[in-house]
């Protein structure tokens, strides 16, 4: 259910507050699904070269629960909500061991590329993604 | 009642997808929360060397409708929705002419930066956004 | 000579060691140069569309003389060096008031971005430049 | 004599040029500084918290061969090139397999961050540097 990804803070992801900037967990989070859709087969490069096709970030929300700091090894928490043709629903978790660091729901559609223009996310897209989080659970 | 910022859009805004990446409109935003709180005589860089008071963002909801691209003239018009001495909510949308491309609702509340925790936001500062916003009005 | 351009510091720009992190001043310094190529009368992205060509960074080098910090209001001096058909010589200076906090060489080639490699880099453009130039000077 | 850090490339690095975005090498470079350091047993959040110190870029220089794209597996190959109690020098690769994409020279020095100024770098971290990269060799 839950895909796991690990990502360490460097200094390029702090602000002089001491703490990860606030747009960079919405960054760690589109590394977890870059890499969420890699495992499920998806090379997001090759579907924009071949096929002109796109995910795109319609709507997110974040909730910050606590800072994350230089050198802290951060683990993002994955989990394929909703799916259909019209859009994709991922909830996410930025933790820090047992400690919820800040959570965000984030709302996909598929774009064709050319256009710019919502299209209907293909059947194998979600057929992949599907067995993808069937297998993680 | 709003209070406008024009931002151009640069090469490090962009993504291969060609439009500006969804995680540098919270950068945007943030510009313009600054700018708003400069406009209020209130200066981030000095609430924290003198007084160990920062704004800190606990949670903030985007929605995207168009993409912003290279080159493009924005603007971001920010409101002060509510104020109390818990937290602040700002509303903002990130416009091109008279296309609204993104709006976002970003709750703010200030910590000690040497505890990192919250603190009531103190009366001066709740007077002089209070002022300001009857002033852009 | 020196075409001028101001920029500000934001929480985005700074990391943990309170000061501004070391790669952004290549994003300053190419806000500057895009600000520079607009006066002389080239927008990048038309470029792009238009005609498939784009100004790519072939090396930089950069000194670090004194830190730049959050609310800073900075100055990016920018001067065209060299132009040939082969390339583009900027030597850009970041400034705070006196002080120049930064100083850094960039070659630049124009590419064909349909096949990424390098062209000679048009007479109208270099003429632009130039006439530019001359007109700051 | 070479250490070796992966990264992958994902749409938060690249530009609408398609390519990874030029300063955004620098953060390769510097995630792969970071990981030479803790290999050696420096984590450096905790020498600024424990001893006021830092690493600070005093100069970078780097040469672009070819462009990296989204969804590249990059290696950042480093090598400590010289170390004194003044500075450390160094030298480091972004390859794709084996083809190297940009070469940098770094410089780095230590400062006090109370004072902003350069110290001496410690003798222990001159040792553990030196004896990291004895066992690299």
């Amino acid at each position: 259910m839950l895909h796991i990804f690990p990502i360490r803070v460097y200094y390029e992801d702090t602000d002089s507050g001491g703490v990860v900037y606030y747009a960079n967990y919405l960054k760690f989070a589109e590394r977890a699904r870059s890499e969420w859709l890699r495992a499920a087969g998806i090379e997001q490069h090759k579907l924009f070269l071949a096929q002109k096709m796109a995910f795109v970030v319609r709507s997110c929300a974040i909730e910050y629960f606590r800072p994350a700091m230089l050198d802290d090894l951060l683990t993002i928490a994955s989990d394929l909500h909703d799916i259909s043709r019209a859009k994709i629903i991922m909830r996410q978790a930025v933790l820090r061991n047992d400690e919820k660091l800040a959570e965000l729901e984030v709302k996909l559609v598929m774009i064709n590329t050319d256009k710019g223009s919502a299209i209907r996310v293909p059947a194998d897209i979600i057929a992949a993604m599907k067995d993808k989080n069937a297998r993680i659970k």
